[in-house]
Parts: C-alpha cells; structure tokens; sequence
C-alpha cells in the first residue's frame, strides 16, 4: 500500500490546480454506499446502530475506514489513543498539515449519520483530489477520532487534555476506557504520544449532522458553524417538608414539588424571554419519598445552561437564581444550586474558518447559515490547539442519537463539496 | 383471669351510674406509661418503632396489649383475621356490644402514637368504667385490628370486604398477609368467621391522633370527625418529544417536563381555588429519558385529589382536566389521566355520632371543632356496618408515620376521656 501511495503521489503531481468552481461535484452516490457499509458494522433491529467504542462493532467499523483510506492511498497509522489518522502527503515540506474528519463510534442505540458522515465526507474529498490529480501544499490528516461519544477521548488526548483520571470508566463495551484504547491498537501507557502541538498542525476542519431541526426546517443546505456552546450544568435542590397528602390543608404545605414546578416554568420563561438563543432545559427530576400520597419533602432536579457566550450564560443563571428566591420565600422552602463540574466553555470557532467555509458554500452554490452548535464535538478540543472550522449538513427533524437519525446522500455530498473547497482555500490562500 | 373478670363484673353491678359530670377523669400518667411501654417493642434507633404487622414486634406487642385487657377482666379473643378483641360484659343480654378501639401496629419507621393511642384510650375508658363501678346495658368490645397499616386488613376482613387476591402480598415482616394472619392467631382460611353483621353491633368508636396539623396549630383539644375523605389517584402521563437539550432552540422544544411543571402548578391553582377543603397532590414524578441534557420526551406523574365530597372531588378533577387540554396545546403535547383503580369513596361518620362526640367533649370541657380525616382508618371499614364516630386528639405539628410523631399524656388522656363519655350516651341514650 505504501507503494502505491507514492505511485498515486507521482501520477498527480502532474496534472494542475483547479480553480474551485471546475473542481467535480461530490458523489452522493458513493457516499451513500459508504455509509450503507459502515451501517451494517453493529446493525441493530432498529435500522440504527449498537456500535459504541472498544465494542467488536467498533473495530469492524474502524477496519473499514482503514479500508476505504488504504485504498485512497493514505498514509494510515493509529496513535496512542487509538485515532486513526491517514495522511495525503503535500507538496511543500515546509508545511503542518490540514486535518479533518470526525468520528465513527456510535452511541447505545444510535443512528447511522452522527459522526460517519464528517468521516465519508473527508474520505469523498480525498477521492475528488485523486480524481481531479489535485496535490495540496499541505498534507493532508483525515482522522476518525477514538470514543467521541464517550466523551471526547481521541480528541482530548490529541490536544492534551484527557484527564488520566477517566481510563478506569467502563463504556457499553464492557472496557474501561484504558482497555478499550489498547484494543483499538493504541497505547494507553503512552496516551502523550498522541499529543499534536499548534505549531504541528494548519487548522482544522469537521463536518457533521447539525442534531438540531434548524436547517432541515428552514430548508438551509449548510451551516456555518459559529462555535460549539459552553454547557453549565447545576443539581437543583428543593426542600420543602414532607407530610401525609391527606392530612395537610393546601394552605399548610410547603410542598417541593409544587416549588419545583414553580422554578421549572420560570427557568422556561427566563431563557425565552430573553434576547438571543440561550436554551435551559430541566432533564431530570427526582421527588422524594416519591409516593402518590405523600407531598414531597425534597426535589432534586437538573438544570442545564448552554450558550456560545459565557456572559449570556451567567446572566441567565443571575435570573433563574433570582426567581428562585421569590419562589422559596413564597412556598417556604429553600432552594440551592449545586454547580456540577463536567461543564464546558463556550469555544468558538476560528472567524477566519467561518468566513472561508461561507465562501466554500457559495462557490458550491449552496444555501447557508451561521449558526452555534449545541452539542459537543471533537472540534471543541481540536479549537483549542488549531485554526477550526465546523460544517452542518442537516438532520432530518433534527433527530440524533437514534434509528430515525437521517441526512440524504445529497445533503452529505453538499457537505463534502463544502469541506473539499474549505481544504483547497486554506491549503491555497491561507488563513 | 375468667374468675377475675366476673368477680369484677359482680362487685360493679352494685354500684350507681354516674351523671357524666361524675366521671372520673382519664389518668394521662397510666395511659403514658402504658405508650411508653407499647413503644418497647420494635423500638428503632430513631426513637419511634419498627412495629410492621406480623413481625415479631408486632406480636410482642399484640401480648402486652392482650396482658393488659386480662388484666382488666375482658373476655379476651382474637378472630381468624387477627384481629384481638376484649369483651366487658353488660347489664342488657338483648343489646348488641359497642365496640371501640384501634390498631398497634406500624409503617416501617413509624411512631409511638398512630393507633396505640386509639387502643389505649379504649382501655383506660374500661379502667375508668372499672374504677367507677359501671356496668354499662350493652356489652363492650375493646378492638385492636390487625395489619391497618398495611391496608386495613383486619377491618376490611371484619366487614366482609377484603378481597382474597390480596393474601399474597408480603409486608416488611417477610411474611404474606395469608402467614402473617395465622402467625399471629388468626387463620387466613376461614377469614369469613371474623365477619360481623350489622345486626351484631351498636355503634364503632375510633380515637386517633389527627395526623394533621389543625388541632395543634389551633389550640384545640378534640376533633370530631366528620368523615373519611375519599381518595381518587391517576396515573398522568404528558407525551412530548425527547430532544436534544443543546441542539433544539427553546422555540422548538416539545417539552413534557416544561408542560408537567405548568400543570402542576395548575393543579396547585384548582385546588385551593375551589372553596372548601379539597387537597389534590402531585407526589411522584418520572421524567424519561432523564438525563440533564435531553429534553424530557416523556413525564408520568401521579395526581391525588381527596374530600369528603364526592361531587367536589369530580369538580376538581374536571378543572384539572380542563387546564390540562390547554396546557397540552399551548405546549404541543398531549396529556392523558390513567384513573389507578386503589381509590376510596368518601366516608361520612354518622352523623348522630357526631353530636354525641361533641356533646361529649363539652361535657368533659373540652374545644373541639368538627373536621374530616384526611387519612384513612380502620373507622372507614366499620361505617359499612355500623354507626361510626371517630374521635381526633391532636398530634405535634401534625407529624405522623414519623419517630417524631408525639401526643401529649394529656390529650391522650382527653381523647379517653371523650370516648367514655360517647360509650355511655350510646349505652345510655342510645342513638
């Protein structure tokens, strides 16, 4: 394979740079191949997939990205974290390379898009360069990172930022995360080789499903992603005093349940009605003792806080707080926020990328938007080390994490026609 | 103790019949010392008692209580339901007996108070009739029934209405209700021999302590018990759609935790918005998929509405339902009320009784205020049958089902005090 590496590398370095609107369309039709092949690696009877990392799917899916890379006659190694990592070589020495890709683990009972999709895209504008005998200056690092979904592990370590700490955590797999990283053929004794240095790498670029409705709903092609929101994340608690619901008049309870409620509605009505698209949202909720016939005496409940600026986050926790205050003192019961330290900062991504990826989708003829990203990806961590730029396709309903997850081969290959324009803008113009 | 209890019986025949204004008081010191006494067996580390029915506290304490009515010369039996009962023979072999009494054992974690003080205010109503040398013209059965808190066991058998399939269920002793009977003197298999007809019996008299608050916040030392609310409970299931809580803007959120807050602070709305003392309750809630970062697609909680009147209770419950229908449109989710089929219909006390109470208490000068009991009691069973009238004392800061429960020796003291003085106008005056 290495042979025919060079052997490609010969034939293209011939043939000349396309200006981006000669440059050939993506194929949806073999993106969509791609993805039907990777689906069957951890089918599952919903038509989604169980393929969570370390797991026996996992590696079959790895081996068929490796595949796929081999067969474009990528460089491929696997590092310390178990990231695969499959180079294009560039034409000038001197040059770090352009790196791209996302991930193919899944979550348990996930869909067959999140992730796969930044994956095919990077390999579909790989083949376009084959095809169109197009060698970058720069090399170029397709990358499928290692247990995304389990929590950002192949890019953290990548940027030095995993925390030791996790390798114990045991995933579906039934492996701890040091386990599962040497049976994907890392090393997790030597998790610091992984480490890429900024002045190792030119940028960074993902492709992914938006998981939200936004584009599918307004019928957008592209998103142009500002940034991946920071998430605050508190335990709520409600203590009222619990007593017999038969007994205890209305006016005589201090029901937390009813203090919860109260707080649940205001939580709603602050992240509404203020300016911008700052979301809170109350997932989880346990009254205790829990019984029909019994107030409850304590709600435990969460609370989420996510925004792209870290200032809207906190004033919209100042004002849940403050109508957290009236509701105690008007129900009689003592509300208190326990921050819980798995949160996130906002991370923008690189204004420079923004602008070229707008630029990419134009050149493309597709429609765009700028828009935040909700949800987490690998690159938020690869942010903080390179130049980073993020691309949403749509989602069908904005559904992810399961079965009914759905991006049409089109929509995929307005992706890739996106990322391969942003790669050859990068590689020509620079930042 | 045969030949005691007519030699008692035969010494009191002698004696005159007080006025009522003659009667001795109740001693709240004996009937202290006797709690204190009760309360050994099951004592927790918490200061309350572990006196689950059929346990072997349970049966200790059934002992003490048989010791202490042999000891006042009652014809002592205990019914194949388990239920213990002392007999006082009276003057009239024609009349039917008035039986009074309540129940000794407990919840898991339970108190010194919640039906001991029932049984021995109806001891030391026999003490006193003892000591004052009455022979009353009905017979007089001193009850203690099995298993109330475990679902009225003993009541409902008395009256012919438990239901067979229950025999199966195991309490906190590890025993089935069906071992459990015959572990502690009854047998399960003729349960039928402990029921009574309404022919069979005068009147039934419970004192209890209120297990609300109003007695004790009030200052007030008797309640009459107007009747035992009826219970109606459904399962409310809100079905919403499970999102993502980065991705989905607050706008397109179908939030089933948002709309199961509103209704509960709508159901908080009807209840007290209605004149009269209907309660309605949200004590149990689920949210699914219940992770702080997904949407809640799904909440089930419970709904409880409880009054004496039934019509009230299907007032409230048509309010709810309509703020529900709102709800579920404002917020694109659908509401739906499963009625749990464990509800109980109202159940008035006599009304007759509730005079002779009253009067009862202002001739032992005591405050008294009428009152439903919001909790439900082994009186509610015996209104099937019989005339019944409960007799509430207070209880400290209504606390019940609670090591922290606590009845003053001298309200226990009233509420005996106020249940001889009731025995005597029924066997007197008659209803």
């Amino acid at each position: 394979m290495r042979i025919l590496s060079i052997l490609t590398l010969a034939l293209i370095i011939t043939a000349p740079a396309c200006a981006q609107e000669d440059l050939p369309k993506a194929q949806a039709d073999r993106m969509e191949s791609r993805i039907q092949e990777l689906s069957q690696y951890g089918r599952n009877a919903d038509g989604g997939v169980d393929r969570v990392a370390y797991s026996q799917a996992d590696i079959e899916g790895r081996a068929y990205v490796i595949q796929l890379m081999k067969g474009q006659g990528l460089d491929v190694r696997i590092d310390s974290a178990g990231n695969i990592i499959g180079r294009r070589a560039g034409s000038d020495p001197s040059l770090k390379p352009v790196m791209f890709g996302s991930h193919t683990d899944s979550v348990p009972g996930g869909g067959n898009y999140d992730g796969d999709v930044g994956v095919m895209a990077a390999l579909e504008a790989i083949d376009l360069l084959n095809e169109a005998g197009i060698t970058t200056r720069h090399p170029l690092d397709v990358v499928s990172f290692s247990n995304e979904e389990g929590g950002l592990v192949g890019s953290l370590a990548m940027t030095g930022h995993f925390k030791p700490g996790a390798l114990s955590v045991v995933n579906a797999s039934g492996l701890s995360i040091a386990e599962g990283i040497d049976a994907i053929g890392g090393d997790h004794t030597r998790l610091n080789d992984a480490r890429v240095k900024p002045e190792d790498l030119t940028a960074f670029i993902e492709v992914h499903i938006e998981q939200g409705g936004i584009l599918d709903e307004e019928g957008l092609e592209i998103g142009v992603v500002e940034g991946i929101v920071g998430i605050d994340w508190w335990d709520v608690t409600i203590e009222g005093f619990a007593n017999h619901a038969g007994t205890t008049p209305m006016n005589k309870r201090r029901d937390a349940m009813l203090a919860a409620a109260r707080l649940t509605v205001a939580i709603n009505e602050v992240a509404t009605g203020m300016e911008g698209r700052q979301v809170a949202t109350v997932g989880r909720i346990r009254a205790e003792p829990g019984a029909p016939n019994v107030i409850p005496g304590r709600v435990v409940m969460s609370l989420e806080i996510r925004d792209l600026d870290k200032d809207k986050m906190n004033r919209t926790f100042a004002a849940i707080q403050a109508r957290a205050s009236e509701i105690a003192k008007a129900s009689d019961t003592a509300i208190t926020f326990d921050y819980v330290d798995v949160a996130s900062v906002p991370t923008p991504t690189d204004p420079r990328m923004r602008a070229i990826i707008a630029k990419a989708a134009e050149n493309a003829g597709l429609t765009y938007q700028f828009m935040p990203s909700g949800a987490g990806h690998d690159a938020q961590d690869m942010a903080t080390i390179t130049p980073t730029g993020m691309i949403f396709v749509p989602s069908r309903d904005g559904v992810s994490h399961s079965p009914n997850e759905f991006t049409s081969p089109q929509a995929m290959a307005n992706g890739a026609d996106v990322l391969l324009r942003t790669i050859l803008a990068v590689d020509q113009e620079g930042l």
